[in-house]
């Protein structure tokens, strides 16, 4: 478990910042065990590590009181949004207060004209697209869990859709945040753009809680479209269905999701959806635009992929025939758990050059065969980020072991390709070691970042710079 | 002339880099008076202020060379591109060293298959898309002068297409730079989306070289387009036009460009070009996409149009009838200069959430003409930025002081709108007062972040950060 060493405590510290807390929040301030474990890391296979206490503040005010409280004591202070992020970001590692934004989910203002919303961090993007659906609006960004917005800035999360409407970092026009001193500073106004100063928006977007404590969100939004069409076709190899989704690229087709699944995990969704897809690599699209603008580009993939040996291609613009077409997609997770009943899918976030893309999951894939390992994959293809899913059991050293080692190689080798070891899940505790190999020559500028706006480490402390 | 105010110089020390360079660079340093008055600033109404020396660097290890010398003597560094910058970003307040990146001009990497370029900082975008053009590839970002791509990283630059293609914060992948030590960086590799560690791509993307020099850059890339429309249609008021142009934003058609130019810019291209257009608002589109999308789209504003009461909509796929229709826009900035000749034009940048657009550009013209200034203007309208273009003679002290009042006037009424003093041609010396009012609470982390990385302040002093 080296991925989440725990951390020197401050014990005076945080048991005077916790009575002091206590005294404000009352019962807004919990300290049972339980609801300590949910603060902390729950998902794969690092260690939960929790937190002393879970404040649950409802303005931005709260919010600096907490910090302000927690800096003078000098106790870590810990964001939380809903907890569903894969390498130990909310983990308390040397304890400290867990600030759950789940009571600050209001939607504040939608300003159609201007096609923006200003959210609270606790709102979920599956809350806000409903929120704006009667506007003829939505927020794209759909990285698969419903997922707080505050906890998508702060981690810099993408997902299926990110090829044609980028990442967090791409749509947030502002942000409120609460700094380590307890500050409450807005890094930009409302304009679509701009270039008054240093990008504190974007220093914010990914800082996964170390710089500051995200209060407020003014987030890009677009009209929902006329028409989507979904397309799905077969390859006789990975490398068939890269060059396809390259092409669909250059060509500048402007595809609005570019899923791939490889034969292991079109198999585990055949074997629990009952499906009779090709055991063959597959590529799951969708488009947005025009009735004839999404039927014109359907078929301008569908030629693509036909010059590369693509088989089984389909398309539809009606609702229920697109859902037929992504089931494949939308069953993974559960399927790929089917594979191997009990087990525990480990993350994996690997993003390369496309042009690398059929080569590194082509290796990948042969690297978790090699090893025993059970390893289905789904990738966003048109970013030439993939996830590798070991299928491990949690209790069973011998394949801890295994996995680990898996995913440092896999690190590595996406490194060794001019790619990333985490295209969007971030660095938390888990991918921490990667980023001296990764980056190494531009940490020591970050750790002066870091040191300067928090001179006490008390934000988050353990998690993205490497010691 | 308040906005180039002198500071203090280290002479002695300035005295030694100087010597040190000169044996290193030989020829490559000069200090003759007209090169340094042309490294000082030499756009707009802002002072000339010209460094000590100009040193002409080949490679990445010789500007870090340039760096730890003036690190060394605590001597000012400054960036140099190509000097069209609009805000005294070039300029030696402080004296001290000019780093002219013009040989520094390959691109080191063309990767069609991915979609990416890797530069050095002095190649200009014209070049660069000379370049690419056979490749079938294009660099979308357009800030009208033919500037380096260097110079509209750190200043955040963006034009015409930014509607559709985005700032350089979007199209940048990755950096190299120098750091104020004088250590070589990377802040990414070259994957399409990166979660690892703080954005220092984005830090250093519209940092005006106050936080490290940039030595290469990895920008994304587009396809040419198979098809490309024009647009153009002239609207009863300001209104009007502003309404047509967030209808069109918001119905989601994927505009590439989207000008609006105001009467008295009309009048002042007809008088120069001999045109006969309606002396009202006029805005001009291009569309970029397939031969039947582009159509689609261009018929989907002249509808949007008509419904707003537009009128002499045209639009056109053919090359020669495209650059008629834009002719207008494209004699702009010397049809303006002849409404007063001999003037100069002064820059001016608000940029503003689109819902308040068409308010801010009345506003902003009423006033010019309640001052007396001759004022055109034009838009990038589907940002909600715009360039009220006042004409002043430079040499009389009545209208440069008009011109800073309006400028000051029109820089707040910007801000009061939820907007910004300076949509896309940066901060620099002129617009550093308005920071406060702007982004007040967020300076001081500005500066922290400043004084961390450099804390003698040898990068761009006197730029970006108010005192």
């Amino acid at each position: 478990m080296g991925r989440a060493e725990p951390l020197a405590r401050n014990e005076a510290g945080i048991a005077t910042a916790v009575a002091s807390l206590k005294q404000l929040f009352e019962d807004r301030l919990q300290t049972g065990r339980s609801i300590r474990e949910q603060h902390g890391h729950t998902t794969t296979w690092l260690e939960n590590q929790p937190p002393d206490a879970v404040a649950f503040p409802e303005t931005t005010e709260e919010v600096a009181e907490i910090v302000r409280i927690c800096a003078a004591h000098k106790v870590p202070v810990i964001a939380f949004g809903v907890g569903s992020s894969l390498e130990g970001h909310v983990n308390a590692p040397a304890g400290g207060i867990s600030v759950d934004f789940s009571r600050m989910n209001r939607i504040l203002a939608v300003h159609p004209e201007d096609l923006d919303v200003v959210v609270q961090p606790g709102v979920t993007r599956e809350d806000l697209n409903v929120h704006l659906r009667d506007k003829g609006l939505f927020f794209p960004i759909d990285p698969g869990a419903n997922a707080s917005l505050g906890g998508m800035a702060a981690t810099r999360a993408s997902g299926t859709n990110a090829v044609r409407y980028g990442t967090m970092k791409d749509n947030i026009l502002a942000l409120e945040a609460v700094m380590p001193d307890g500050t409450i500073i807005r890094t930009a106004q409302r304009a679509k753009k701009t270039s008054a100063g240093y990008d504190l928006t974007r220093l914010l977007v990914g800082s996964e809680g170390t710089l500051g404590l995200i209060t407020e969100i003014t987030l890009r939004l677009q009209g929902i479209p006329e028409a989507i069409s979904a397309a799905r076709c077969s390859f006789p190899s990975l490398d068939a269905a890269c060059q396809a989704a390259m092409m669909t690229i250059q060509y500048g087709i402007p595809v609005a999701r570019m899923e791939l699944m490889d034969r292991l995990a079109v198999r585990a969704v055949n074997l629990h959806s009952k499906l009779d897809l090709h055991e063959e690599p597959l590529l799951l699209l969708e488009f947005h635009g025009s009735d004839a603008g999404v039927a014109e580009q359907a078929e301008s993939f569908g030629a693509i992929s036909e010059d590369v040996g693509g088989s089984g291609f389909e398309w539809t613009t009606s609702t229920e025939e697109r859902n037929r077409l992504w089931k494949a997609r939308h069953d993974f997770y559960w399927a790929s758990l089917e594979l191997r009943p009990g087990s525990t899918a480990v993350a994996t976030d690997a993003c390369v050059p496309i042009s690398r893309l059929a080569e590194c999951v082509t290796r990948a894939a042969a690297k978790a065969e090699e090893l025993g390992i059970l390893s289905p994959v789904v990738g966003h293809v048109g970013d030439g980020n993939f996830h590798m899913s070991p299928l491990i059991d949690r209790d069973d050293p011998v394949q801890l072991e295994k996995a680990e080692a898996y995913i440092d190689w896999l690190a590595n080798l996406a490194i060794s390709m001019d790619g990333t070891c985490t295209g969007e899940h971030g660095v938390g505790q888990g991918k921490k070691s990667f980023l001296t190999t990764e980056i190494g020559a531009a940490l020591p500028y970050m750790k002066a970042i870091k040191a300067a706006l928090d001179p006490d480490n008390i934000m988050n402390p353990g998690k993205v710079l490497p010691d």
